[in-house]
């Protein structure tokens, strides 16, 4: 390749992504600067957070300003380099952006981490990657499940669902998914190992987690917020907690859709409930890793990866997150 | 007197008591069984949640049975006693019931704590009781607010948010009220010492908010719910907590009313919301009414009491809760 095509957010998205809200530009491929270090993007990691960053309104990281490249995990190996950290050679990830090419290092105010030798890209980038450590200090940090407990997850066939319910599994817990579709719940149960799984498609998901659940809910890992937060609340147990990692019911609407009428019941049953974003364990990260690493080695956990072809194809691939295409991690092959 | 008036739930509520709620029945004074002793009641609690205790529905203790006598916190003097730890003359107090004579001890299922000679019946009930206790525990304990930190209690005029401020204060936090109406506000901030009150009336709660903790809320102690909770999380400071005590706003409300539609600021600002019920702190009441009490004397906290006289006002004295009527702890001297 000559040139280095990125992906720039062009206009914001009112409810879903559309073509106009991105435009591909070509630039020449950088050359690295003292420090810094250029990276050959292989892989685009989408993710849920992502539709949160291209709105207009402060959050735990600044907007992607329009006219910017957007901004995404992305994993890729060094192809020049100033910075003896980021040999040429050595596969990285870190928050590239939707780029053919990028700057890391020095001044350029990206930073990645080198990755070990031989390692799968698409799995740095989902399991051993902000999915997987998303899911892990999720269940065992902000959920304390604990063996014998009863953990409930929702987008269970997702990027971070489908890793959080088999941690679960590792721990000890009953795990239940919600999920939507008779495929991706047989999946979930089938092959992931769930306990069971709730098709939120056929409706009526209270009456599902009573059945399911039927002493109650010690920990939801809340993925999807709206009508199924609204559900798992009337069924927790006393003193359960709700694992807040995200709410993408709400992430495409243009206005913020009504909280939980249930919300009450984090009182009378002494809830906790706990946002968290998964920066935040940067220190951690190793630890998580290398745990994740050791279960996937031991065959306890399994990653399910859904690859879409092309560099291009990211801003139409990255709604598959919001109507429910993708099973498992969703990546953008370039 | 010769006889127990006792007051029944007849009917539940649709949306506030009304008259037809309750019942006055006559009964004989009762004389204590083995282990058991009488106690004439001096002083009913009345608190928020004895709306949700009529409601039909599972809680953190079981509904009222209609043709029961309408549960409640009280205190009076022991009259006759078959059981040593209730000498004839002590005080106590506990969930008596709204009724002139209870049978606590042996199997009359009541619990009352004995409390020390020459105590003010309506502190204990009050301050010393599970209204001050309530505000200890959620301040200290679900809050874990630390000098320094901005303290945001809502109900700032009411029976727990009052003490609730007071202990921000004596721990050190810059503490704003919110209230209904200009009196309440004033009150709060002249003579209970709060940084600054925010009277919901006016309107712009939000706005308010954001001028009063430009920085943001540390901890938001709310016993209101609704719109005021809404408001707040999005001022809260990231990794800030959420005390969640009580949501009056909706107590009276036939449907369960929407949720915050800022709930999302949960994962966000990496929130903790948590709630509690005190009777989970009951083995830690010796401690915290000692502290409550220490601060008292040393004049660092005060206690104002909305006292509404005669039994049979009770019905209607309740509603006060709601309506705002009462400055500070309601009770109803008999």
């Amino acid at each position: 390749m000559t040139s280095n095509r990125r992906i720039l957010l062009a206009e914001r998205p009112v409810e879903m992504f559309t073509e106009s809200c991105f435009e591909v530009v070509e630039a020449p491929i950088p050359e690295p600067g003292a420090g810094e270090a250029v990276v050959q993007v292989q892989y685009l990691s989408l993710d849920p957070t992502m539709r949160g960053w291209a709105r207009d309104e402060p959050s735990y990281l600044p907007p992607v300003q329009l006219g910017d490249v957007m901004r995404g995990g992305a994993a890729g190996r060094v192809v020049a380099s100033n910075n003896p950290s980021y040999p040429v050679g050595a596969c990285v990830m870190g928050l590239l952006g939707w780029q053919e090419y990028a700057v890391v290092g020095g001044n350029s105010g990206t930073l990645a981490n080198v990755l070990p030798d031989g390692i799968d890209l698409v799995d740095a980038l989902s399991l051993y990657g902000s999915t997987g450590v998303t899911a892990y200090f999720g269940v065992l940090d902000i959920g304390q499940a604990k063996e014998g407990e009863t953990l409930v997850v929702s987008g269970a066939a997702g990027g971070v669902g489908s890793i959080a319910g088999q941690i679960g599994k590792i721990l000890g817990c009953r795990v239940v998914g919600i999920a939507g579709g008779e495929e991706k719940c047989r999946w979930v149960v089938d092959e992931l190992g769930f306990d069971d799984c709730i098709d939120y498609k056929q409706g009526g998901v209270g009456a599902a987690l009573q059945e399911a659940c039927p002493e109650g809910i010690d920990v939801y890992f809340d993925n999807v917020g709206g009508d199924i937060l609204d559900a798992a609340l009337e069924h927790m147990k006393d003193f359960g907690r709700i694992v807040a990692c995200g709410m993408i019911s709400g992430y495409n609407s243009a206005e913020r859709p009504p909280g939980p009428r249930n919300i009450f019941r984090i009182v009378t049953k002494r809830l906790r409930m706990q946002g968290f974003i998964v920066i935040d364990f940067l220190p951690r990260f190793p630890e998580a890793a290398l745990q994740l690493g050791v279960w996937a080695a031991e065959g306890k956990i399994q990653n399910r990866v859904h690859v879409v072809d092309g560099f291009l194809a990211a801003p139409s691939a990255i709604n598959m997150l919001f109507t429910g295409e993708n099973t498992g991690k969703l990546v953008v092959k370039l």
